[in-house]
């Protein structure tokens, strides 16, 4: 069998054949800017969705905090262990940025189970709660959002941004559009669409582009 | 705010509102059987996308074949860790399976180096060196399923299936064609779409059904 074995050459082929797609079937990029680009495109190669084109909304206001703040200690506070996964690793270790999922965690579950929230939401508590200036990515639960978006401008005064990116039936179209209105710096993919993969996907977009690829 | 915050009443609320859809648009599931359609409502559950009706065909071999593997020994290798971190790991306190990742491994990427293929091909080889039976859980890379399809006969000897859901626009819809020609049991997603989100809810549709929640 012929086919590509090179990772980078498969990235680059695939980013070739998304742009074809978008201009034979009279598609657009919102914004054109590479920064930009780049997160619609990488949204789309990992989903093979082309909807992201309308629904993926990016705030000029996160885009200009992300970047501010990449010289300084952040804690990106991810909503699944699999969104976590999903981001790579390799810039980290040229910016004082650090990964974290609190979902698995002990007080989590305690804090859900006597609350009657979601993990989700508990785990957000727990993350406003740790001094440090933070970005929430959040790919799965719209409960998340909407204990964000139930938190104090004071509770909040940390929070650079949210990539709200949660999939599904219940509450997800919901908290993505209030957050999409909220003056929290956000990027959401309205309407039902989004998961981990596509949320762990916008992240990398913007270290690739503002931190570089690294090895 | 007023939302669920009981994640079973918003799963189950999700699954009434994706057969509400189903329904509403004159669409319907492939086959019936509760088996099968718990593994369509977790593609669509976990995707929002219901292109998964059509696209995911379940031979009825890998399903047969998938139960009958139970109560022995199997390991599930996955192409990702995204896949792996997605996979419910309650139903591997009851039965004698385990999961694995190679793909970061020094080996795989050692054994990529020199053969100049990608890791996630290095990573198949060495799971079909390793003795014992096996299932793949592919979510990302079309070149570890074009690894399997070069394989003899001999060294699939020990595979019970292929959930073959790699998503992407180089290799992922011809690899995933190829598959389900081929006799190997599989699970496919035809097209460019799937993702390791999808594979994931796949094994964890199987494992819910067929193993049991657990806690």
């Amino acid at each position: 069998m012929d086919f590509i074995k090179k990772p980078m050459a498969i990235e680059t082929k695939s980013f070739e054949i998304i742009d074809d797609i978008i201009k034979d079937e009279g598609l657009s990029y919102p914004v054109e800017e590479p920064l930009y680009k780049a997160i619609y495109q990488r949204a789309i190669h990992t989903s093979a969705d082309f909807d992201y084109l309308d629904n993926l909304k990016i705030d000029a206001d996160f885009i200009r905090k992300f970047e501010d703040a990449l010289t300084r200690p952040v804690t990106i506070y991810t909503d699944t262990n699999m969104a976590l996964s999903g981001i790579n690793k390799a810039a980290f270790k040229k910016i004082p940025w650090s990964l974290e999922c609190l979902i698995s965690h002990d007080l989590t579950a305690q804090m859900a189970k006597k609350q009657g929230v979601t993990r989700s939401m508990a785990a957000v508590q727990i993350a406003l709660q740790t001094p440090g200036k933070k970005v929430f990515v959040i790919g799965n639960a719209p409960t998340a959002i909407f204990q964000l978006l139930e938190s104090s401008k004071e509770q909040l005064e940390d929070v650079i941004g949210v990539i709200g990116i949660p999939v599904g039936f219940v509450g997800a179209a919901e908290s993505k559009a209030l957050l999409h209105e909220h003056s929290m710096p956000s990027i959401v993919a309205l309407g039902r669409k989004g998961g981990s993969n596509v949320a762990a996907a916008i992240v990398n977009a913007l270290l690739y582009q503002l931190v570089g690829r690294g090895v």
